[in-house]
């Protein structure tokens, strides 16, 4: 088993720390999605296959394997690779949209195809996550990934529903947030206690004098929390990257997220402080008026405010941790996962 | 339980004919539809709100009822709406390309909404699917549904990578049919047949002296044969309808399919017969020119060809119903369901 060569810093960074079991278990969920993309008679469309190669932070599949701990085995690899084909999956279809905005005359044959390709690609990385789960028989897993599977899709309704609308509040905002992104995250974390306590699980989730079950209440609540929040984090984080930039950092103009109507913290922070923002027609917005409205949040402080957001919800995070019945090493390790959605902005 | 009121001849019929149950168990897949749609603190899309209102078939969830046969009871029909769910998923994700197809200049805001919405609705109708088999826990009929979703978008993908080729072989558009269409037929079968034997599930696949088991294994066989045979005699008939119209009984232009570069048999035989056909570009075609090439492949006999083949498989599909462990009701209606796949084109 080999280190995957694509991890980022962060994830490097715990690997690193680790003992060695948790390099070799991300090396076996490499494989996993590498049998996934390859496997079954033919070769996944070249989006979802890069997407694949592109590595991605695999913060994900990291929450299953830290959660399980060092005796999670087979199960916490095979949740761990459901969980990122679903991540996956949404970032194929997310592709869909961006695909269509690059075309200004009729869709040519290849855009067309390149959609619905896409489409379809994203519905196979889908499938084959329940189906990875599927065929292991944990209906417990089944449920926790469908139930994260069901808050994404509710989660990108819901920003497509309050697009270009500026006055969505910051509860409306952050409930989208814990949708879209944490929900992944705290299924990740639920997932890996799972494989770890099939006793557990086998009895479902009825209440139980058991003690073991007592204990694996307690840190399903407090991993939840702790997923929660630095899910939440995350998100916050991505959003001031969107208004901050640099583009040769991001690998995206300023402003995306505003020119595609979607409205998230740092602007509603903005607006909340100068009614002038509020006024701005986003519909009427192009790639300059974008970047002058970018800097117009910054120069405002908002980002400011919602990056010291980002950060006590990360410190919130490592507070739950100390309450839940983890091992040293799996604590100090899922610390310096919690310090890592901060850092790759800092 | 009403009977819903949007099913079409063919599926009115074999309510007619059976007994009490049917109907009233339908009722009960609506019910669990409308639950779908609804539920989880949201309305869904109004896409996928129209999808479902108009009815559509429900031959699907039909299929898994008759299978289970009258002691199906709730699993049954949480299974039937599973499948129709996965069904409409990829109803709406097949919008998200003919959206695209409508637009002549820049997409507008409405396009792009539109086209990421259905992309989202999907998303949430395929997740809710898994969720309502999950919360059943029961693995083996989540396993039977990934893999026949598996299926869809393979089918998909073979579609796409086959687009504008005329030269592709008469195997090779079969195991896209097999693919896109009679693996949730047969799904749909087997999803019955594992709710109506759950002794049978509980033990898994593997071999056993078991009569039970026995019966169970044949009876998969008889059905799974049945429902292939069912499902390819389906989509042929509906490559048939592209090419033979009329438009006013379809709903869609002639030759809709060849303007998508979907190559189908009705133009595979035809082209065989008609060297100058397979020269034919279809990347150049324009709606008048469909409908010409639309002619030519009827005025060569292809749809004639293709209609006789679909009702020899449907001959085949009523002989495995033969050979299976039925009660008369149960073999009775399959076979009127056999039928009714001609009848919708007769």
């Amino acid at each position: 088993m080999t280190r995957p060569s694509a991890v980022p810093p962060p994830v490097t960074a715990v690997l690193d720390a680790s003992s060695a079991w948790l390099p070799a278990r991300l090396g076996e969920v490499e494989e996993l999605l590498r049998e996934q993309a390859s496997g079954h008679g033919e070769i996944l469309a070249a989006d979802a296959g890069a997407t694949l190669a592109a590595g991605g932070k695999r913060l994900r599949p990291l929450l299953v394997l830290l959660c399980a701990g060092q005796t999670g085995g087979e199960a916490a690899a095979r949740a761990a690779a459901a969980v990122e084909l679903v991540h996956m999956a949404t970032l194929v279809h997310d592709d869909v949209l961006d695909a269509a905005e690059l075309r200004r005359g009729r869709p040519t044959v290849a855009a067309a195809s390149g959609r619905s390709r896409a489409v379809a690609t994203g519905d196979l990385l889908f499938s084959r996550a329940f189906a990875l789960l599927a065929k292991a028989g944990d209906a417990r897993a089944i449920e926790l990934l469908a139930a994260a599977s069901v808050s994404l899709a509710r989660g990108e309704l819901a920003q497509r529903q309050d697009a270009y609308d500026i006055s969505i509040s910051e509860d409306r905002y952050l409930e989208r947030c814990r949708l879209k992104t944490a929900a992944l995250f705290s299924c990740a974390c639920l997932l890996g206690i799972a494989g770890s306590h099939p006793r557990t699980r086998e009895r479902g989730r009825e209440a139980s004098g058991d003690d073991e079950h007592d204990l694996a209440g307690a840190e399903e609540v407090a991993l939840y929390e702790y997923s929660s929040s630095i899910g939440l984090a995350f998100q916050l984080l991505d959003d001031v990257l969107d208004v901050a930039g640099p583009p040769e950092r991001t690998g995206k103009a300023r402003g995306t997220d505003l020119l595609d109507g979607t409205v998230t913290l740092p602007l509603i922070l903005a607006a909340e402080a100068d009614p002038e923002l509020s006024a701005v027609d986003l519909r009427a917005l192009d790639p300059a008026g974008a970047e002058t409205l970018c800097e117009r949040i910054a120069a405002g402080g908002a980002l400011d405010r919602v990056r010291s957001r980002a950060l006590e919800m990360v410190a919130e995070a490592k507070r739950h941790l100390e309450g839940a019945a983890l091992d040293p090493e799996q604590r100090r390790l899922l610390a310096m996962v919690a310090d890592g959605v901060v850092q790759r902005y800092s």
